[in-house]
């Protein structure tokens, strides 16, 4: 078979995205049905094009951590096709009317939610993500152009086929879920600038990938997922609160974009305080990285910060920690350093509780609460695409609502101005 | 004094951002209303600066439609004034909770409307612009660095300088309110790529200015304005309430994107619609330019018309025909040539009613009524910055609403995963 270009991948989506767009809520959760019963039913399929990527893996000298990101077994096969029947029980989003309202001059006007139409996602490594975005984009009514990572290729294009045998299988067209079929830096550079076709392009990724979407891109772009988090301790904060805090939000996953990277801490505690977070963070070999004042406190066991530190997403057992003065200087670090992803105080101050929250510029800013909540499922979304850290259309956790747009309907008797 | 740069700027509308984002209604009002104030008392030296545009307009021998554009003398002056004091009127967005819950760990959710932060504007031409989208940025708590056209640099200066006095005299930051001190193609270009800085950027004007900026920026844009919409009438239309529609959207305001460009008629009716059309276009002289179908049935007083009619904008006394077989073919050719802004069908059939406002991909989808509705007075919002032809964050007039952001405030009680 011939190879599609990018071009011809998007004129085949656009031809086809009325048709998904208008697609009753019965026919797109047949077609999720259908996805999930075929990679149950073609799951050795599966994990015969998921060991040639694995074997490429091996050649390659890939890590032990990211071949398992790639790997696929039954269990993983079966969870992915769990999370497409989830999405079947969500609300139906497409047509729902927003505001309905009569002018004074009678034209009724319905602001309606409408599907954006067709959505291009570049993801790297793991291979579930082809499945998850693919049944949330369609689930919203849009059709998807996925380009994944060259390590995954071979698993990436033998569930994008089983999709598409599926939608087929249940009436829809095929080309509302599209592969590009190769993974060159060029591919990924006609995607980006595929206006024509795309009416958005998601990155997910690393802080590389996204940069370079942002700056190359000339379709709209929603940026996610670059998380330089923080945790800020008040002099007034439940000790034992904070240091849970801060456990979970660096040890319980450490890879993940709400996952913390500097704690800040309030000096009049600073002393009390620092070796008993040590103390916790040990248990997991956590190396903290620390200003002067920490240096002092905790001894040899830190390493010293340097200014990279504070910029850092490590995604991985360490920890950058540094003594402020008060809210007021936890927030202006936060200003200078966060990614406008997730944010914590620990407090009992109603007033610097307030004031962090009204001024730290996130995603989400929390008040005694791990970041890690910074999620779909966990802000009752039932499922997400990413997390934007910006502030246009979406912000935060991504689901249904925002894979959506609107549509003024209005509705006249010969009315003119 | 010595001339800021756009970085100096974008820093400046930085420092100030979160103590605009945080204040009180009552304090952006009293800003509002000492801008509208000012306007009126600082008339004379605004018309003083606005005569060195117009003598330069004259020198460079500007068209007199352009010139009129330009133009500013005290009524409307004091029509900008007014402009400025209805806002203080609408309903305070910044803050508003538009969903909070408790999950079922006890997180109480508050998803809070928050401004966008610092907003770009580039626009063309008419003086005005400036008071109302710094003014309407403002009371949706953004900050605004304005670019204008060289033309009416010195108004822009003149009326920027004004409103800075008068927030700050009423307790705001000027910088708030900042115009970009040269019109170069330079600061325009480095107002695009103010990532840094500036949380999204709108260009006001024509193609060729938002095209140059969906491809040139790296800040997050929101297209405005290019308005190619048409008319479809259909078989069933009641003749009289078509000719009145297409009458009204050619011909009451032909510059503006809400203006229709072509009109499509149903083949069962042309031969009796196009005549009764012509004869009420022919009112304000409308030049016809047809395809073989509508040259057949009004003969030589329509100009053939080429593959480029179907995508000019006019903006003019000018308007393209064509006959259609069906609403099917209507919407085709509108998916085809159409900007995604408003777009209209006159018709009594309910199906083809439904079926054009589900199919046709546009802001504003509208049956039976004229397209110079899409407009934020029209539409209810007060004000607005600009009809918005995408699909990301914004669609359709934008107004305080389309202004904002939204923020995630969780709190808890120590609650981890």
């Amino acid at each position: 078979m011939e190879q599609l270009t990018v071009a011809q991948l998007g004129a085949r989506a656009k031809a086809v995205a009325a048709v998904l767009a208008s697609a009753s809520p019965s026919l797109k959760n047949n077609a999720l049905a259908a996805i999930a019963d075929a990679l149950t039913a073609r799951t050795e399929e599966i994990i015969a094009a998921n060991k040639a990527d694995l074997e490429q893996a091996v050649r390659n000298q890939m890590s032990q951590a990211m071949q398992d990101r790639l790997l696929l077994n039954p269990a993983r096969i079966q969870g992915m096709a769990e999370g497409v029947r989830k999405l079947i029980q969500l609300d139906e989003v497409v047509g729902k009317v927003e505001e309905g309202y009569v002018r004074p001059n009678g034209l009724c006007i319905q602001k309606t939610r409408v599907p954006l139409g067709v959505i291009g996602i570049i993801f790297e490594s793991r291979p579930n993500v082809t499945v998850d975005a693919a049944s949330l984009c369609m689930k919203a009514g849009n059709c998807v152009i996925l380009r994944g990572g060259k390590e995954a290729f071979s698993s990436n294009m033998c569930l994008t086929n089983i999709m598409r045998d599926a939608v087929e299988s249940a009436g829809l067209p095929a080309d509302i879920i599209q592969l590009v079929p190769d993974t060159t830096r060029e591919s990924s550079n006609q995607l980006m600038k595929l206006s024509q076709y795309l009416d958005v392009l998601i990155p997910r990724g690393g802080a590389g990938l996204i940069r370079a979407v942002a700056e190359n891109a000339t379709v709209p772009v929603i940026r996610t997922g670059v998380g330089n988090c923080h945790v800020f301790v008040d002099a007034s904060a439940d000790a034992a609160m904070a240091v849970n805090i801060i456990d979970n939000g660096k040890t319980q996953r450490p890879s993940v974009c709400n996952a913390i990277e500097t704690i800040l801490i309030h000096r009049d505690i600073a002393k009390d305080f620092l070796p008993l977070v040590k103390a916790r963070l040990d248990e997991h070999n956590v190396i903290l990285h620390g200003d002067a004042e920490t240096c002092e406190i905790l001894g040899d066991c830190v390493v010293p910060a340097e200014e990279t530190d504070w910029e850092t997403e490590y995604l991985d057992y360490q920890l950058a920690v540094k003594v402020v003065g008060d809210v007021d200087e936890a927030i202006a670090h936060i200003s200078r350093y966060g990614t406008n992803h997730s944010e914590c105080i620990v407090t009992k101050s109603l007033d610097n509780a307030r004031k962090f929250q009204l001024t730290v510029d996130a995603a989400a800013v929390y008040v005694n609460a791990s970041t890690r909540f910074t999620d779909g499922g966990e802000f009752g979304f039932g499922a997400e695409i990413g997390i934007s850290t910006q502030k246009l259309h979406a912000r935060g956790p991504m689901g249904l609502y925002e894979l959506t747009s609107v549509k003024y309907l209005i509705q006249g008797e010969g009315q003119i101005r």
